[in-house]
């Protein structure tokens, strides 16, 4: 039987993770202290390793394929193919953002100010190459984490991972530049990818992944409207999204339905109403492949 | 920006009101400590406050609208507008009822026989109202919390607010009236009312609670049916709710949708089954709106 | 009031058993140390016995129905109506064995090296029977229990419960047979069955419940496909269940409707879309009854 | 390399067992899902097993020694070596007691009235011998569990463990007699015992579990005294426990230290105040050997 | 029997009351849902309350003790006994502080700037004392909690209580005086107090209670010296505790033995080790009375 | 006021590490996501950094002292003055292992046969020279972590931390030999040793942490024995550890106290009763300082 070698990231990405895996239809358990996983898919071979690692065992084909941080892909400079970003991170659907960091009280105010300097980070390469573009000359070192803690005593700044900024708020840290944002992405080995079937089976999983990203944040509306008002409706509903309409056997009316974001839906449903839409139904879904 | 402020219920309808929320579509986010949450909304202003206050700060203007108990509502003697009815409270969908209750063993059989007693409860106001209606004059006491302890020793009777009994149980106490029932208000400041950009958006946050609310309790049912039985089926749906009928490709089949109380479908379901309903399935809903 | 009396499994198949309900439409809750619980049917009186008993309680009438694995009621040899097979077991929707099994390192290979030696298992008399069978002589004790513990100190064998074989794995037993496979029952008194009132309660017990399980592993599909592509998209749909077509509005475009596995879903949607296929949507389900 | 082989109380008796274990000094671990423990003992060899069980594989020989409860001792009518009673249960130090039991408003004052009535129990031996003896026919049948589940439905009384009888309260059952109390013993086999190599190593054990014991319930008592003050401080301690009394440096004082119960500490030390001791400190003790 | 009524602090004060208790000698234990609670002595009856109503019941006789702090002592206004200052509060062995406090960025610095303003506090007669004193005139409303949240927007400052100040920080609120400071008091009802056995009593859970507050933050140290440093030794330790010295048999050697706290033993050790004490041990007490 | 820097090891020596400076005599507290601690000794000011980085920084001098496994103190190849050895690790009192590990079923079977193979580990320096010395040429790749799970798809071998082996065995790892063995060290910066006031401070320090450490596996043991039986009791105790003995007013009778291992006491105890020790008492300590 042929089978699909795909990394997962052991770590904060871990659990988001296999939430979206299970929503697309596959079961990844992993018992404790182990990183063979089993999968209720025989085509499938898992393998958790830390999301740093595992650009490069794909590019070098040890994997075929994996989900890996768009920072790490650059930090690592692996050849691999991008195959689908897939919008989320450790705390949700989201970016996450590397940023330049000082203390609240320090004197520098943008990257020059640091001239001569001392920078800690986990992302040693991409943050040389930031500072060579910007033509300012600092030593960075490589940090084992607890980054925040470092400054003022033991460097002067650090480039460190952000979500929502609590953590760097609670170190007294003031952001002076973003330098990287970075995303999720599912990327392949170069051969891999070459490989007939394996190419099938990724694009298959790029569609059941990005399908369940897009569930997380929709809902289905279902509502019944007149003739007299279906114009009216949809010219409120979104453009982009063809609304599915059909007849009722009641003469003169239709049922109208339609997938929209969970936060449009907040909008749109008190005008559905306003303009005569009845028995206004909102579901959740699991997955939408456009 | 203009933005309208709402009063929270911290305590006991907090956890409950933030669920509701979400389900409405605003993620309400309170950091441990803080009383002022993050609200996926830039045109909401929220504030956690105790339930018993909030009518108080609504009549007042420094909120524009509140979450709160009608037995607060009441108690403060607040004139404040009424916009909506949320059937909930601290447990789930149902309303919440204030008790006299006295010792298991107590002599006292009715409220006249506290004739020149001693009552404690945190709801004063009300419970003096009550006694002077029946003409019984009792002494009345605020009391701080853990009423139930207090009789016989420290009083005779308490007034005090019960879901399902189980405390006043607990603490072998005997329930001889109720004087108040309480549910959740959706309560808004009359000035603010008067303001037509403010009453358009309580308008939308009332619409979308309340469907909600009905979200919880309510399924979709649907199925297919003959032509030959749709006639004996629409007879047994509630006629209350018009159902959703349209035409299959399937010559002489129809399929038809509605939406009941979740309990409604334990008794529909075998009862289409029986009258030859095929296909027939149940799914979950977010909200309702009629 | 007519009432049902239904005999609950405490212990393993509770908390699953519990959930089945819940999602078919019934509320039971059970106070902490007590055994009946409150259900939201008048006409449903619960009690919560061990698996072991409900066959035997039910055979006498003490209990009109109950929940029971297959296990349980061929040991016991009752006479008792085996009304619906639901497939679930504490694990989750599949079956239990019950298997003989011996130390890793054990001389014994099959059940005949078994001859003169010592068993030990919880269901004694369905081990009698099945050695008898196979003319071998051996003693089988009854256990109470820590059964994996006891070869090859205390017994020569076990016959013993096993879903995932993780404990099998960690007391370094080997699987020899199996012995009997076990699914969960809803079994009925004769006399019970007898009764129409009853029969018909219990009927619809078993429609809703089995409603249930259909409901946790099914899914909702539904896509929109045009006229030229709707004879393909059928061909790949499975033929046993048939999907739901009505007409949209949009001349030449027809929407689809199917209830199938979660497991198929993740095969049938990257192909629905290479057909051509779109809008595609994937809901979760509460029931299906077919 | 010889070798002790004990049986350790799974279940009930285990979290307390261990605990008296780790004071004795014995580190006592078992891995999830496995019954054979590591201790830091290499004399030492455990097997959890039932605490039903361990009296009849103590008595085969299987097991040198084990710690049962006096019940199940009684119950499988064992002939094996009673060592040392340990005063402790699954709720603490104290003893537990085996009860028959009826509904609150049962008929049933007295055992005579069970006559030709069905009783449920785990204890099945000891229930008919107690019946025996006075003299009651009625049908004893095995319980697996939940036994206070079944009066009046599915029997007429129960003999059932209780320590603190919360669980018979929250069943609404009445206790007519204790028919049997049961504490904790360490029991040996007959030939383990005659081994002196054995027996010395199973008399340290009990010496050291009694010492734990001990332990638990006492504290010691530090004062010092004046010379005129001493035989008053005398004359208040326990006289069964000797103190040990030494010359302070400073002329005419003495330090007084005693082992005492901590209730009884709490009564002393007050007394001793009155009577002119000084600088008292009660500590807290491991072991306590006589 | 007599029996001394005492009231036990329900709400923040309540787990380390309890355990101040055990550690004096009684274990009293709650059930969920109750305030009487089971006491190991039955001179003893327990109640639990609010903190703010102890006072007032013992004033009033109902409860012949009870514990509270001074704040609400003050606040009720009450007439009762003292007995014994107790020095813990809901963090720890330290006190508690209710301070004036207003936004970080209010105008506000000093209590005068509150001239015609408004304040919320549950400690409204004390704050209302407070401000007469200094001759501002401001509106003190009683708060029912979640204070911290109301300043700018509902009112202009507060009284609150604070431990630690985190609270006030995550609410960005600045600190502008301190109004009271507060720790725990047994209080008892005068009358009570001239009943002979009752005061015995009393006094009897003063001694234990601030015994076991003691046992908290000290430890014992024991150490051996010869005779030429045992002077050096005793100049070392601290004048007002007096050691326990005992001949050793060794011809000139020393057991001194110490009760010091348990910061201070941390500078003792190294500095005892260092003028020659050998074999210096520290051990653990559970109470120490003088 | 003098200041002495310390680094404090975040990650899995943190909990043991704040356990046992608790014990020391120092209370350590990090809020949520910061890493300088509050620490109730004004003359020190900690900083949490990871174990990996602590030797560096003292080398620096950026900290004074801190607290660092011997494993990293050798991979980081620093000039640092090892002050005192602290036997523990994450786990207990106790070395931790670092060992060369392959795949179970693997063909290697000792070092050399890894030549031209692959290793992956975090201590990527100690194992270079580890092979160097053995002269085997395999390539060492740096592994962020997940590393057992690496052989044999990823890599031939790796260098792990071991504490009991579970992780190894659940990986199914086979051990080949230790590279090193690691306990903990109290380091300091050389200039700050040779500063009088760190070293004093460094050097009480070192005492407190030790007494801390011995504290946690000894025990006190107080017996009275006879003067006929003190000689036979002397010769049984431990030759190193110095007895107190102490005349007891009895005439003739002696007590005697010494500290031993707790391990030791539960051999000690049974020989101490045989041979006349009466009222043998076990006692817990906090420190012991030799």
């Amino acid at each position: 039987m042929k089978k699909l070698r795909i990394g997962l990231p052991k770590g904060s990405l871990e659990k988001m993770s296999l939430e979206l895996f299970e929503r697309a239809g596959w079961l990844i358990r992993r018992a404790e202290r182990t990183y063979i996983p089993s999968i209720n898919d025989e085509e499938l071979e898992g393998m958790f390793i830390r999301t740093q690692e595992i650009p490069v065992y794909v590019e070098k084909g040890m994997l075929d394929v994996g989900l890996a941080g768009n920072d790490w892909i650059v930090e690592r400079g692996v050849r691999v193919r991008r195959v689908k970003e897939l919008l989320y991170s450790k705390q949700g659907l989201s970016k996450v953002r590397w940023v330049l960091a000082v203390p609240v009280d320090s004197p520098v105010k943008k990257v020059k100010d640091l001239e001569g300097g001392r920078i800690a980070t986990e992302l040693v390469k991409v943050t040389k190459n930031y500072l060579k573009k910007r033509e300012v000359r600092a030593e960075v070192e490589f940090s084992w984490g607890s980054t925040e803690a470092k400054p003022p005593r033991l460097v002067d700044a650090i480039v460190e991972l952000t979500e929502t900024g609590a953590s760097l708020k609670a170190n007294n840290l003031r952001v002076i530049d973003t330098i990287l944002e970075s995303t999720t992405w599912l990327i392949a080995n170069n051969l891999s990818w070459d490989d007939a079937w394996k190419r099938e089976k990724i694009k298959n999983l790029a569609i059941l992944l990005e399908g369940a990203i897009n569930g997380y944040g929709k809902v289905g509306l279902k509502m019944n409207v007149s003739q007299e008002n279906l114009k009216k409706l949809l010219d409120l509903l979104p453009a982009l999204k063809r609304p599915t309409i059909s007849k009722l056997s009641q003469e003169g009316w239709w049922a109208v339905e339609i997938i929209v974001e969970e936060l449009l839906a907040r909008e749109l449903i008190p005008r559905i109403k306003k303009i005569g839409g009845e028995g206004i139904v909102e579901y959740p879904l699991n997955k939408v492949v456009y």
